[in-house]
């Protein structure tokens, strides 16, 4: 049994969406139970109007939440609040996983204080996944792994070489990729490329044992050359955000495009279903959250507007890692390097 | 008269698109005198072969030239190769621009040799064009800058003003914005997001007299917040190539997703046009080419693969930034500041 606490109130979309997710999940999988925290009363009225299993939920009280807009460092006056209160139920053994769709520097905050780093990494990251052109593993999964984007920002080539062991283990995880292939980016391919703490790393781990594919460049990002990139949390930030953009620009000036031309509408039209796939693929967030690695837990950070799907998504992802023991091959792999 | 040098060498597509887009210019423009230097034979022969207006034309002999794949650094042995040729031209005073579409780093280097750096700026830098989803400008330019994108890495707070000056001044030229919007390139719009030296420039920014948005995002790339945004070569040579990544990647996806439906097919075939546009527009390479920025004369980099329209309009952008007294216009910003 895979024990997710979920934080049920920090979603921009309320807690209604959240107990959704878990209430469709208790249903689906005899293997996951969920403990929702969060208000009472809220959580009772969302889970009553809708079927659930509730031999696999609980739910659990707390003081408060930590919205979108408070100051992350907030988490350090309000130890009740859901996210705290989630995270020290997997501090205490309670629970496998933590999922919060809540305020991204809360949740780092809440569980860096309550959980331990894994030994020998020297800084949690925060990974994402992004649409690629080429697929990967045996899913073929559409997506490829870049971290850290945005837990910190800097890192030495220590770091980078951490980053770069728990990229590993996450995809090897969840898209069921033996070896990943793992790259630094940069701004070239060969090995005296990009800053000193780029360079250093490279040379780290071209020492092995990772499958380690040296550098890639910016355009190997879209294409997918790589399963896993690494770069510093202050880079992959930016990069991230312009991928998120990038998506809703072309959309746009799609349409403004088609406006002025019939034969353009009607293709445009023809092509409906196609573009809301292709949305999709590019949409990062449609797959399920963003893991913060380097904790002694699974963490699963679900987009702030998920829906209850995606909320779904993000636990069975983090079940998902609680049965491929993320933790655990993490460590292995530090201990490899 | 503005009067343009050009490296007719370095071209991937040979010698005969920069004479192609040379020739044009002259038929075209009585303002424009350009300079090729080259391998008289082919300049000759390639010239002999379209219409041209030789009072407007001039040929320079030179030693050879540097390759793509040549070391940037073998400038320093081979002073009179075709791009070294050209730019001691401008320092001379016999040309007022230098155009080269070879190797990106023999001509930062190139020219860096020959043209002193502008007073009161610390480091030179690559600008580029990148297509934006908002129009900017009395011509509603579909585009914005970005600056540095690899002249160097690295830029500490004072080296980041001198970008924004330098973006400002070419914007206000190239795009005829009077008070171009300038911003940072960072992890968060609040001021003290960001690297250190980010964070420094931003109070730095802060205190006039450009037109200060602050910092950007990532998503404010393709979006096109503002006219000028800026970032050290490392973040900006990084996100520039994911740029040029994400348009073939999306196509890659399309065509892909269309060759399983048929009325998808028959939708992609009504765009067509509207799809070519499109990709055009969200090609930055289409755009004349890429200004130098910080030296005493004008500089641009036009792409490895330009054909002779590309070039005509990398020649034509040139002069324009001489018309428009780039060199003077930079200076004045800087004093301002």
């Amino acid at each position: 049994m895979n024990r997710i606490a979920v934080d049920a109130m920090g979603s921009d979309l309320g807690p209604e969406v959240m107990v959704a997710g878990a209430a469709s999940c208790s249903i689906e999988r005899a293997d996951i139970h969920t403990t929702l925290v969060g208000d009472l009363d809220a959580m009772r009225r969302a889970l009553d109007a809708r079927p659930h299993n509730s031999s696999r939920l609980r739910l659990v009280s707390c003081e408060g939440f930590i919205s979108q807009d408070d100051d992350p460092r907030s988490v350090r006056e309000r130890p009740h609040c859901s996210v705290c209160t989630a995270a020290s139920l997997v501090a205490q053994g309670e629970a496998d996983a933590l999922v919060s769709a809540g305020n991204t520097g809360a949740l780092i905050l809440a569980a860096s204080l309550h959980l331990p780093r894994i030994e020998g990494i020297r800084r949690a990251a925060l990974a994402a996944v992004h649409p690629t052109e080429r697929r990967h593993g045996p899913k073929r999964d559409p997506f490829a792994l870049i971290l850290d984007v945005g837990a910190t920002s800097g890192a030495d080539a220590e770091a980078l070489r951490g980053f770069a062991a728990m990229g590993v283990a996450y995809s090897s995880i969840v898209s069921e990729i033996e070896a990943p292939r793992v790259a630094l980016l940069s701004n070239g391919s060969e090995p005296q490329k990009g800053t000193p703490e780029i360079v250093q790393a490279h040379q780290l781990l071209a020492q092995g044992p990772l499958n380690f594919a040296g550098n890639v460049e910016g355009l190997d990002i879209p294409r997918g050359t790589v399963d896993v990139v690494v770069c510093d949390g202050f880079l992959g930030n930016v990069v991230l955000k312009m991928l998120e953009g990038v998506g809703d620009s072309l959309t746009h000036m799609a349409r403004q495009a088609a406006a002025r031309r019939l034969e353009w509408r009607i293709g445009m039209q023809l092509l409906g279903d196609g573009l809301k796939q292709l949305r999709r693929m590019t949409d990062w967030k449609a797959y399920g959250g963003a893991p913060l690695l380097g904790l002694e837990g699974v963490v699963i950070k679900a987009h702030g507007r998920s829906e209850g799907r995606a909320v779904r998504n993000a636990i069975k992802v983090a079940a998902k890692n609680v049965r491929g023991d993320l933790i655990g091959r993490i460590s292995e792999q530090i201990a490899r390097a």
